[in-house]
C-alpha cells in the first residue's frame, strides 16, 4: 500500500439502525460496522472508566448498563468520531483506535491473540525448538541486569516450553540469596503442599520419589496428584554431582502427542479419552502461613484425574503423567479386560516415544545453572548420580513453581516498559 | 440379599487367555475380570509399592514394566488370590480388595467418584440449598475446636458453593490472630499478586474495586483477569459496619446457567460459545516472598480469556463474570453487529437472572462471622454502607483464598481420622 496511514483515517461515518451500528468508511476504502452497544460500553470517558496507575476499570454496571442504547447524535472532527449518548455522555473514538479496536476485524484479533500468550505462540521441539538449537540458553547474570534478556527468558518458556540460565558456582552459604533473587525477577511463587520452595537433596524418611534417592527418576510431571498441577517449575542447580551423573532430561509433551495422533491414531485416542487416577498421601514439614515461620508438619491427601492428553475445542492443553502416584482406579464403564490393556499398552508406547534419543533433550545443569520450564507440557527426568560423602558438597538444587499469569503478566510488563512491538494497548 | 458378605467371598477362579484376564466368581453368584496387567501393577507387594506415612508411591517404571505380563501361577487360598508373576513377584489379592476395586465394575466406579468431591456431588441452590435452609451455617468455636465440623463446613462448600461460620466480636489487636487461627484449620492460602491474604476497608489510591468505595459492589467473581482464577474465597468480617448496609450477597452461577439453558436456550449458548476477554493492570503494596518481610510494590498486567459459562464433555465447569474488568475485545470472527449486540443482551440478561429475589442469598456477616466460597461457581455482590468516621469502628475484612486440592485433601484427611464412612482406602 502506498500510503498507509490512510487505513486510519476515516473518511465518512453513516447511521445503519437495522444493524444498530455507525458504519465508519476510512480513506484507504475500507469499511467497519461499529455496534452502539460496544461503542458505548467501551467509551473512554471518565463516567465510564476510572484510569489510575493503581487501576483501570469500567465504572457501570452490567445491572443499570442500557444494552439497548443508542446515540443522540454523533459526527466526525478532526479528533475522530464524536457520538453523544444519553446521559449527558460525549464520547471521543480516535480514528486509530476504531481501526485497531473493531470487533469482528481479522487484523485486530490476530493482534489481540498475541497478548495471551498461549496457544497460538507454542513451537513444537520437532517443529525446531530447544532440540535443535542452544537458543533456550541465557546467562545468569543478564537475566538478573538486563529487562529485555529477563523478557526473552520468559518468552522463550512460553514458546518452547523450556529455558535455561548459565550461572556459576556460589558456596553454600550464599545458595538461597542467589536463588531468591532469581524468584524475585520473576515474581509471585506458587505454593504447593511442599511449602514455597523446595529443596531436593538426599532425606531420610524422604516424602517424594525426587528427595529418596539417588537414581534415575523417570519421565513424568509434577504432581498429577492435583486437580491443579503447577503449571511452571524453576529448578536452581546450586551445586551438581562431583561424581557425574544427575543429567536434566525433557521431552516435549504436545511434540510427543502430536506423533502419536499421526503415527498410532488408536493409542492417542485412548490416553485423550480415558483419565487416570493419580494419588498422593503423605506429610512434608516446612514452614506454612499462619504459624509464625515455625516449621509444621502438613499431611495431605490429594486426589485427581486427568487424561494423559487433554484437549479442549482447540486441540491439546495438557499433558499429565506420573507412574508413581497414577493410582488403581481407572474410570471406564465396562468390565472389559482388552481395554484395560490397550490402555497400559498407550501408556507404554507414550513412555517409549518420550525415550527415543530424537525427542529428548539432555543436558547437565552445572552449578549455579537454572532451568524454567512449563510442567503442564514437559515431561522430566533425572539420571542417576553418586553421592561423594560430604555434605556440603552434594548435589544440591533449589526450586520452586510458578502460575503463567505470573510469567505472562511480567512478559506483558516488560514489553510496556521497553516499549518493546509487542506492547498492546490495555484500553 | 440374605448374605450380603457372600460377595466378599470367591468361589473359583479361572484363566481366560483370550482376554488377558482371570475370571473370579464370587460366592454371590457375580463374576468379574481381571486384567493380568492390572493386576500386576497394583500389586501390593515390596517390590511393586514403597508405604511409609510420608509417601505411598508405586516403584517400577512405565519405561521397566512388562504390559504384556503373564502370571505364572494363580490360586485361591484362604486369604484370597495369589498370583505368581515373573521376576520372583508373589501377590496376594485379598477377596475384598478385588471386589472393592475391580476395574470397571459400576459399584466400584460409584464408589470411586465420591473420593473426588467434584461435580457428582454439587447441589445447585434451586434443587434446595442454602437459599431454602440454614443448613450453611457453622459456629465459628465448633469449627476450630471439632474435625466433624470442619468436615461438614467445608464439605458443605463442595456442594453447595458456600459456606459461613458465625461468631463473635474481637477487638482490633487480635483480629489478624483470629483470621489465622481460621486458615491454619483450612490450609494453605492460594496467593494472588494482591499477596497472600487482603484487607478490605476504604483506601486512597485503591487497587481494586472493593478497596475503592463504599458503594454497592455489584454481582461478580474475583479476578476473571486471570487464566486461573482462584477456586475459593474466604472473607473474615471483623468489623461489620455499624451504619447499616454492607450486606453480603451471593448466587449460585451454576443455578443460573442451567436456568437460562432451560428457559434462555438462545443466550445460554451465547455465552457459552463466546469467550470474554478481562484485564487488570495497576499494582498493590504487599509482602513478597524473597524481599525479607518488606512491602513491595507489585506491579500487574493480567489478561485472561472466559466464556461466561465454561463447559467440557460432562457439563458446565466454571461461572466467570466481572463487569469492571471486562475489555474491549471480542473475539468473534465477523465484523457483526447483531451477533454483539446478542453477546451483550444474553450478559443483560444473566444479570437480570442473578438479581430476582429467589436466586440471591443475601444476609448480614455479623462481626466476627466468615464465609467461604466457591469463586468458580458463585458470584458475589455487596450492598452499600456508610462510614462511620472513627478508623477502628470502620468496617474491616480481612481475605484470602484457597485451592479445590487444599479443601478436598482436608476433608480426605478428616474422614480417615475420625474413620468417616465416606473414607476411602487408598490403594
Amino acid at each position: 500500500m502506498r500510503f498507509p496511514y490512510l487505513k486510519y483515517l476515516l473518511k465518512s461515518v453513516t447511521d445503519v439502525p437495522e444493524q444498530r451500528a455507525i458504519k465508519a468508511v476510512f480513506k484507504d476504502g475500507s469499511q467497519r460496522l461499529f455496534p452502539y452497544v460496544w461503542l458505548r460500553d467501551c467509551s473512554l470517558d471518565d463516567k465510564t472508566y476510572v484510569i489510575s496507575d493503581a487501576m483501570k476499570g469500567r465504572l457501570h454496571t452490567m445491572r443499570d448498563f442500557d444494552v439497548n442504547v443508542e446515540p443522540l447524535s454523533f459526527r466526525l472532527n478532526s479528533n475522530g468520531l464524536i457520538v453523544e449518548w444519553p446521559g449527558n455522555v460525549v464520547s471521543c473514538y480516535t480514528q486509530r483506535w476504531l481501526r485497531t479496536h473493531c470487533p469482528g476485524s481479522k487484523e485486530v484479533i490476530e493482534k489481540r491473540r498475541q497478548i495471551y500468550l498461549g496457544r497460538e505462540c507454542i513451537r513444537l521441539w520437532e517443529d525446531g525448538g530447544p532440540t535443535s538449537k542452544n537458543r533456550f540458553q541465557f546467562f545468569h547474570q543478564s537475566f538478573l541486569e538486563d529487562d529485555k534478556v529477563l523478557h526473552d527468558f520468559l518468552q522463550s518458556v512460553c514458546v518452547d516450553g523450556i529455558a535455561v540460565l548459565r550461572g556459576q558456582e556460589y558456596g553454600p552459604n550464599l545458595r538461597n540469596e542467589v536463588f531468591l533473587s532469581i524468584i524475585r525477577r520473576i515474581g509471585m511463587v506458587q505454593p504447593t503442599h511442599f511449602g514455597e520452595t523446595f529443596e531436593v537433596c538426599p532425606k531420610p524418611d524422604a516424602s517424594n520419589m525426587a528427595y529418596a534417592n539417588t537414581g534415575e527418576l523417570p519421565y513424568h510431571t509434577d504432581f498429577p496428584s492435583l486437580q491443579d498441577p503447577p503449571q511452571l517449575q524453576l529448578l536452581h542447580m546450586c551445586k551438581q554431582s562431583e561424581c557425574g551423573g544427575g543429567k536434566s532430561m525433557f521431552v516435549d509433551g504436545f511434540s510427543i502427542a502430536r506423533e502419536m495422533s499421526l503415527k498410532y491414531p488408536k493409542e492417542y485416542q485412548i490416553l485423550s479419552d480415558y483419565p487416570l487416577e493419580f494419588i498422593e498421601e503423605g506429610y512434608d514439614v516446612h514452614n506454612v502461613k499462619g504459624f509464625q515461620d515455625k516449621e509444621e508438619r502438613v499431611d495431605f491427601s490429594m486426589v485427581a484425574r486427568h487424561k494423559t492428553f487433554k484437549t479442549d475445542e482447540s486441540g491439546l492443553i495438557q499433558v499429565q503423567f506420573g507412574n508413581v502416584m497414577r493410582s488403581w482406579f481407572l474410570d471406564m464403564a465396562a468390565n472389559d479386560p482388552l481395554l484395560v490393556q490397550n490402555i497400559y499398552s498407550s501408556l507404554k508406547l507414550f513412555t517409549e516415544l518420550c525415550y527415543l534419543p530424537e525427542n529428548q533433550l539432555i543436558f547437565s545443569l552445572n552449578s549455579g545453572d537454572t532451568v524454567l520450564w512449563a510442567n503442564t507440557r514437559i515431561l522430566h527426568a533425572r539420571s542417576a548420580y553418586n553421592l561423594i560423602g560430604i555434605p556440603e558438597r552434594e548435589r544440591h538444587l533449589l526450586g520452586c513453581y510458578f502460575s503463567w499469569d505470573t510469567i505472562k503478566s511480567k512478559i506483558r510488563l516488560i514489553r510496556r516498559q521497553l516499549k518493546l512491538e509487542e506492547d498492546q494497548e490495555t484500553l
